[in-house]
């Protein structure tokens, strides 16, 4: 039992919620006025809007203003009790959870410990390739692009500059794509002013996708659309490219290619975080753990699953390892856990797919959204008015959107920083 | 030689600056009409405003809004280059420095690479204390505080929760007492209202001076305003109080007296950095290298060293260690520079003290300026102006401004995240 004052409150039935990514933190606000006292258990003090991570990562937004500190953000909340720790595990028969700060016990626990970079077991690239899924991923991004440049002017060998200037991007998915497109105007909009000596024909930047399509969830006329704005970009799309191997200095294809390359962005896939394997329950597809149609674990009817880490399939279809899916699940979770106290039915989750969105630069965009199908300028508003909504905190929209508008108007990045080494 | 571009446009000489302190980016600029090709060496790639350092640390300020890439910052200058190396050695015969980069040779060269916290041989607060010089040490601080009030919120033993709520800072000049100031507001306008559990009576924060003064350098009115300011922010100031020694759980003064605390920040001495020790010139106190008044090195007309590096005294006294006499050093010696090109005899530097300014909280700061003695509201509005001023970049001024007025009217700090283990 951790903390003496958790200790002496235990009027009302605990909900412990695992992790504070969109899921988690959603069951945690629904659940303020139900009869319950909700702590809140992540191993970072904030909460990240990953969907910008990629712009932290190419120098356009700063790391804080993409997150807040969880313990701000449910500040009013008089049910609510926020501890930075681990969880290592969770004794389903004692209901308690073993953690980095001691044991927890919870009367329901949901598990929103959501995803992590799935490198598929290629070792290679879990050594030298550059994941992207929290704020250190996106600032070792940040130092290593910059410091390409960097050591690119001082590389008198023409072979090693060029690898140097090299930047690959695995996965041809909205991450993949929002990535290579920030990563183009990264530097041919702003860097090519920092670096007057560079010749910008050193500068190589390639989106590998291992199938024959980019965007797959997407219309194929928005597949299109957006092809055509990366080739406007510069950025050469290679379509059934697999990678076999890459040391840190070139990266060896599936076809025996070998390209040249100190620059490997992998967003090629995500995989249930490390802690769904450490539950003792069986995992399906991605290491994630399959939940009934209400989200409870199976035998364990006081454990919810949501977000990255459940596996759930809709129509002959698994969900997506998407935030909309894990913010729906949250409501739901939050409902059944105020039904199972009353001894109501639990009710059954659906997904709403409201479809998808995704952003390669100035002014261009794809959306998939409510029915509509838009590219180009529209869908970029879109795009816009979509994501500042989302961000948590107007202080946070107010910075970001300054932030837009400076960078759009004067062709700038604020954030050219090499913070670490 | 570094670069094949910079081996072939030697028709004018080079200068070559080491550190883009204050000092370095204003020889680079004051150069900027001159006929020679200017190149700055730093080894980060920014220029870092290290007076609002302390606002990082305290969560105020986020890293990006007080640095500016260099690139940036001289973009429009023909006659600029820039290189990111470290510079381990100087031979002065050869008029080559070794770099990380490999060797560059200068027609004249300038030192002005700094300095860094000075620990007084202190080895155990070496290991276990914070320094605060760079953006790395003042995010180090950041995570640390926000970590103990999270673990103290774990702790179930009374003393252990006090020393990971006790905060020492140790020096009694500026930086030490704007540190304190800022920390205290920090937690008692801020951080109680995210931690609703916390008991504030476990909180200390404790000012050690080794002398019996705050601010040497003001009048006895503006110390004394100081002091009771401190007071009124509930800061703890210790005189006459030097550290013997500091394990990471507890201090201990040279009186015997034996304070349990997990965060001691050092803001007691700079010294110049650690460059200056391998040029093989006899230095002064804190590793300065003593100067001609040309700021000539003596017997290497053709080397400068200005700001912390540099030694020098003016009516008896040694010259402080502060950004006015390194930018007021840096015009000199571009001014000496252009005339030894001309064969014009060289200016003797001569500095002008504008005074002191310290900030200690909302409302309160004392300034000691242009003949004037201020102190509570006027002189805070004084200290804001003036940074804001000297601050590099529209941007950095709008955003800065920008975090000040919201912190100021909602008692907030935005940078409230911990990044990094």
């Amino acid at each position: 039992m951790v903390g003496s004052a958790i200790a002496t409150s235990r009027s009302a039935e605990r909900v412990v919620v695992v992790g504070a990514g969109f899921g988690g933190l959603r069951v945690a606000r629904s659940l303020r006025r139900a009869p319950v006292q909700v702590v809140l258990l992540d191993r970072n003090n904030y909460h990240l809007f990953q969907p910008l991570l990629y712009q932290v990562a190419t120098a356009g937004l700063e790391p804080e203003q993409i997150a807040k500190p969880v313990r701000a953000i449910l500040r009013g909340q008089k049910n609510f009790d926020f501890r930075m720790v681990e969880v290592t595990g969770v004794d389903f028969a004692q209901r308690r959870l073993a953690t980095s700060g001691g044991p927890i016990s919870y009367d329901f626990l949901v598990l929103a410990h959501g995803g992590e970079t799935n490198f598929f077991g290629l070792d290679s690239m879990m050594k030298h390739g550059l994941g992207l899924k929290d704020i250190g991923d996106a600032v070792t991004i940040r130092n290593h692009v910059l410091t390409c440049f960097e050591q690119a002017m001082l590389e008198t060998d023409p072979e090693r500059r060029r690898a140097k200037l090299t930047f690959i991007v695995v996965g041809g998915g909205p991450t993949g794509v929002e990535m290579a497109g920030a990563l183009s105007e990264l530097i041919r909009l702003v860097l090519v002013k920092d670096y007057p000596r560079l010749n910008i024909k050193d500068v190589r930047i390639l989106l590998l996708e291992a199938t024959d399509k980019l965007l797959a969830s997407m219309p194929e006329r928005l597949r299109e659309a957006a092809g055509k704005t990366l080739w406007r970009k510069w950025i050469d799309v290679r379509f059934g490219a697999t990678v076999a191997d890459f040391d840190g200095e070139q990266i060896r294809l599936k076809s025996g290619e070998i390209i040249p390359a100190h620059t490997v962005i992998w967003a090629a896939g995500v995989r249930a975080a490390g802690l769904s394997a450490r539950l003792g329950l069986p995992t399906a597809r991605q290491g994630r753990i399959a939940v009934e149609p209400t989200l409870q674990v199976q035998g364990h009817p006081d454990v919810y699953i949501i977000g990255d880490a459940a596996y759930g399939e809709q129509n002959g279809e698994p969900l997506p390892m998407v935030a909309p899916v894990a913010i729906q699940m949250a409501e739901t979770v939050a409902r059944n856990i105020a039904r199972a106290l009353h001894n109501k039915p639990l009710q059954q989750f659906r997904y709403h797919d409201q479809g998808t969105l995704a952003t390669i630069g100035r002014n261009a965009a794809v959306a998939h959204v409510f029915g509509l199908n838009l590219s180009g300028f529209p869908a970029w508003v879109m795009w816009l008015v979509v994501h500042i909504i989302q961000l948590i905190g107007f202080r946070n929209k107010l910075f970001v959107l300054l932030n837009w508008a400076w960078d759009y108007f004067f062709y700038e990045r604020a954030a050219r920083l090499i913070t670490r080494d």
